[in-house]
This record gives C-alpha cells, structure tokens and sequence, in this order.
C-alpha cells in the first residue's frame, strides 16, 4: 500500500496524459482537484490488487462525455461521488474499494478525487491500460461482469440508475443520452464487481506505472535525456515518427470527437508524412504509402517532441513538433474477446489488418522509489 | 369501490379517446390487453380518492414516448409493471395505490393492466382530466409533488431510475432521452406520493368519467340519439366546427408529432373553415378571421361527425367529416399554477390570449349504472 501525495498526483497526470493515447481528456483539472484535497489532509490509499479479499465490493468512478466539453465547463469534483453514492443507494451496501476504470487521460484523476471525498482505497489497476471512448470497452465488460446496475450524476447531484441493461452498449447509449441532457458531461460509477472478479478482469498495477511513468519523464528532463526514449524504454515501446503538423481536421459525432490529423516527417523522418485517424482517442496510424504503422487496441501516442509531453486529440494544432511513440497493449487488450470489443472493427474499420506491435506493455518498468511514502 | 370488467375498458377505450383530445395515443391495444387480463380471472378494483388512507404509498403509471411509434411497435404490457417494481426496489418499499397520470389517450389503460398485474387497486382520477405531451404537465408536479425518484422500464425490462432531478421539466429531458434510446417508448412509474398528497392533487372521478363518456356514447348510438351533443352535454362542452379535412401536415419533431389540421365547415358551418395546431394533442383551434375558437387547457376534441368515435392526430386524414368539440377544461387546469404549467405559452404561443370555454368540465355527467358490479 501507499499514499498519493502531490507529487504522486502530477506524475500521475503527466503518465495518465500519455497513455491517453490523444483521448480521455485532459487530466490537468482532476489533478488540481485532487491536489487540493491532499492539501486539506484528506488521504488517497492505493492498495494492490493481490491484497483485496474476495469479498470486497468495488466500483469504478470517472467521467463520461467528450473531452472537448470539459474544456468548456470543467466537472465539479463531485459528480464521480454522487455516482458512487447514487449506485449505493439503490443496490443498499457500501463499496469497499474504488478502481479506475481507465487510467489513460482524465479518468486517471477522477477516481482518486473519489477515494480522497470517501476515505475509501484505491485499487492498483484499471480496466483499459490506456484509454477508450466507450464505457462497454473495458475488461470488466469483455470479461463478462455485469454492466448494470450502474450510475451517472450531473453537477447538480441529480442521479440517474441504469439497471438490468444486461449488454453494456445499450447501458453506452442509455448512459450517454442522459450525459448530453446533462449538459454534455457525468459521473458514472459502474459495474458492481466483488474483489474476486476485480482480480480476475483488473489490469494490474498501472496507476503505479502511470506514477513512474510521469517521474521518469520529469527525471530524464532534468538529467537532460531525451524523455521521449526514457517513455519508450519504460513502455517498451517504439518511435512511429517525428515530424509536424500539416493539418487537423475534427468533427462532433453524437458526442465524440472524430477526425484527422497529418503530420510532415523532420529529422530521420524527413520527406515522409502519416496521417492518424481519432475517435477522441489515436486509432490508426497510416504512412503515406497506406501501410498501417499501428492500430487500436495499441496505443499511439503523439507527445511534445522535446518533452514528452503528451498532446491530446483536443488541443492538437499546425505547426506542433511531435513525437508518434506506438506502445503495445497490454496483453488483457489482445485476447478474442478484447479484439471484439477495442479492436479495429469495434471502431468501423473493417479492412484493417491488426499486426500487433513488438514488445510488452510496460516491459521496462521497475517500480521507483519516488512517491512512496 | 367498483371493478372494471370488459364491457367498463370498451367505454373507457371511447372516453379516454375523446379526453385525449387527438393525443396520448389510441387506448385501443391497451384495451385489449386488459381485457386479455380480466378474462383471466385478474381484477382490477377501483377506488373512490376519498377511500385512500393518508399514508398509502401512491404511484401514477403509464407510457412515455410519441404514439406514432406505439401503433409501429406496440409496448408488451410488462413496461409499466417493470418500472414500477424497479421505482420500488429503489425506494425499498411498495405501493398501495396505483394512479392514473394522465386519463386521456393510451395512459388511461396502462394502469388498468399494472392494476391487474399487481393487484394494486387504481384510484379513480388523474393528474389531467385530459391528455398532455409532457410529465411535468401534471397536477402532481404543478401542485409541488416531487419528480424525482422516477422509473423507466423498457419492453426487454430493462430500467432507468432518475434521482434527485427535483425540476420536473428535467426529470423530462433525460427520461425522454433514454426512452428514445428504448426504441421511442418506455413505461413510466412517477412519482411517489402518500395518499394524503395524493387527495390534495388528483382531478377526482376521471376514470368512472371516461367509462360514463364511452357508456354514453354507445348509448346514444343504440338509441340513435345524436352521439356528439350527448358527449356535450355530458362534459358541459359546445360544438366548436363541422366540417370536411382538408389538409393535414405533420412532422416528428424532438420525439413530437407536431403538424396542422385544416378544416372546410359544413352544414350549419359552411362558408367558414378553421385550423388547429397540435403537438401530440389538440392545442388551439383558429378561425379563419385568426379568431381563438379555443386553446389550450381547454379541450379540442376531433370526433366522427356521426359516430362521435375519437380521431387521434396520428389518423387525422384527408376527407374526414368532423365535429370539433369544445369543453371546458377542469378546474384544477385553470389555476395559476397549471397555465404557468399546460397554458398557451408553455406550447409556444406566446401571443394568445386565454379566452377559457365557458361551462365546467364534466358538469352534465350523472354516475351511470352501467359496468358497477
């Protein structure tokens, strides 16, 4: 077990952005918030996985909408315990732990601000080892843990309960309706799972890798190496392309933000040009000649080329000099029934075909020193 | 206390059709569907609001969505029971009572087969007196009942519970959103009331007024008096227009039927023609001076000239002879409150003046003995 401490909240923000892969929002505000309930001495408890016993009730918590909104009109740090609150409520018992359903991008954050408001801890692991769009895509889901009963809160504390949509993308579509009433933006707090299905379906220890992966960044800036191969040793990962940026082109899709980006090679890239397809997060990237360089569920990461610093699909722009790292998924993302649910064709690219990228996810990750306390 | 056999749902069927006032869809497959329940030896036993102790625990039933879309794909029977045993499992307690929302239309029916289903018996009266699109137009929330805990149920039974949206007008955007994601139609349970707050809301004796109305009319068809001055003179209406459909434009709007009907008057309204607008139901009934012949709250009721048999505005068509009836909308309808909630402006018509129907809603009907058992 240890503490997330405010130094602990910005690594986590850094390697959250990064394995974001362009989506799941921009965990600047979460960190923040949670940074200031740290500092009123509130704790964050995270517990591994191994150690939570069999009948312990979990939850996850973290925010659903387009990342482009919660630019527009940040969350208000309560919605994810509302959620939690609303949920247990309606099935009458208290949770025991919280996981982080998707330890890319803002819902990194998220549920931290949940354990710190309930005193309750946080579990090592997440159920995506990166980001998605879409709340059926996630090892609890693909790994046959019920989708309902679920719940989502607005701003307000006004709650809504989805219960006995057994098939999780009707709880997407269901739960998605009421986020755009709610103003584009919710707290869920889904599934209910006991401590021996949160082992069975949860991708250990990346909210510590996410940690690392932010204090690796940070250290390799100050020890003044290229942070961008410090990401790729740790991620056990590989340069897709360096380059710029020629051209953005996005659109809102029923609640996602969809489009293009094409960047121009510098460097040992120079007179080639890709182009990457978002669906608020990277889902294929293209060479110029049309051979895929990698596609989802791997992550692709378009991060600041001089610090690592991830960019997402939001706040891309021309001119931005890039780095496109392609890590390979966690091995959960590679099974049939996760290549169903998160692999190309889950996302309407139907001739695509999947070469997995090289390599382990994480394979160069020792756990630090820092932060523990 | 009296129990509503198959000769009491074929009156209601009529009467709720003409309350309807062309909206709240044909009672017509709910009819037979609790016709289908009687025949088995279900009851359904209804209660004087007088009869209902202060702390019963009361709940209004029904189907929320466009009726274009039922006559396309009929509900199954099991929504309004499946939300109302989810809006129990949430309040972890059980009702005593059902209540109709909304006595014209379709929403008549609905609670007669979750009456018979659960055994409940249902209260004689409503939130309406008539037909409304929206469940914020409901005595129950203009009289300060809270919206919210509310459930939707499904055909496959799968529920949404909304919480704490106290604003009724909330609790209808994001329950439409879902029901729209349902298909265009779900069944409703809202809200929870004690029977004391029950007396003080609900418009008494609607439901033995509809089975009185259709009664009436069978009479008077049997009897070959004229079936459309009966119906006015037991409701205290007067014949606004006779005459011929012209034209009939519609469009789904937001989950609306919207559209226009143009009449041509004949016999003693010939020379003259008018229009009425409608959003589901008949809203305002114009001359074509521009004169205000009725809006609402008042209720417009389109009948075959003949007959007085309902037309819903889903059916209005071309050729039709009609009698445009006006009557007097209930007392309940007519205070500040309720036009804040159901007048004129809360359709849009910004510019109309309120001009009500003189006569008092219901003011010739006399308890028949027909359907007492």
């Amino acid at each position: 077990m240890w503490q997330i401490d405010e130094q602990a909240l910005i690594n986590i923000e850094v390697g959250a952005g990064i394995l974001g892969t362009g989506g799941g929002g921009n965990p600047y505000l979460g960190r923040v918030f949670a940074q200031e309930l740290v500092r009123q001495g509130l704790t964050i408890d995270v517990v591994s996985i191994n150690d939570v016993p069999d009948d312990a009730l979990v939850t996850s918590v973290g925010g659903m909408g387009a990342p482009v909104i919660s630019i527009e009109r940040p969350p208000q740090g309560d919605e994810f315990q509302s959620a939690l609150r609303a949920l247990e409520r309606f099935i009458d018992r208290r949770f025991t732990h919280i996981v982080p359903g998707e330890i890319g991008g803002s819902n990194s954050t998220r549920p931290l601000i949940a354990a710190a408001q309930t005193g309750l801890p946080v579990i090592d692991g997440d159920g995506m080892g990166r980001a998605f769009p879409e709340l059926q895509m996630c090892t609890f889901m693909w790994e046959g843990i019920p989708a309902t009963p679920a719940a989502i809160a607005d701003y307000n504390g006004y709650t809504t309960i989805f219960d006995r949509a057994a098939d999780p993308r009707v709880l997407e579509r269901y739960a998605r309706a009421v986020t755009i009433q709610m103003g584009g933006a919710s707290g869920y707090a889904y599934p209910v799972m006991t401590g021996a299905e949160a082992r069975r379906t949860v991708i250990p220890g990346t909210l510590t890798l996410a940690n690392d992966l932010g204090a690796t960044v940070f250290a390799a800036r100050q020890n003044r190496r290229d942070p961008v191969e410090a990401v790729l040793d740790l991620m056990g990962g590989q340069l897709l392309f360096s380059g710029k940026i020629t051209n953005v082109t996005r659109r809102l899709v029923g609640g996602f933000a969809r489009g293009v980006v094409d960047l121009k090679g510098t460097g040992n890239d120079d007179g080639r040009s890709i182009s990457i397809d978002f669906q608020n997060e990277n889902l294929i990237a293209r060479a110029d000649t049309g051979a895929v360089l990698a596609v989802v569920p791997d992550l692709i990461c378009i991060v600041e080329e001089e610090t690592a610093s991830p960019i997402t699909t939001e706040i891309l722009r021309y001119g931005q000099r890039v780095a496109v790292l392609g890590i390979p998924a966690p091995e959960q993302l590679r099974t049939p029934n996760a290549i169903a649910a998160v692999g190309p064709r889950a996302f309407g690219y139907h001739d695509v075909e999947i070469t997995p990228l090289p390599g382990v996810f994480g394979s160069g990750h020792k756990p630090l020193a820092v932060s523990r306390t």
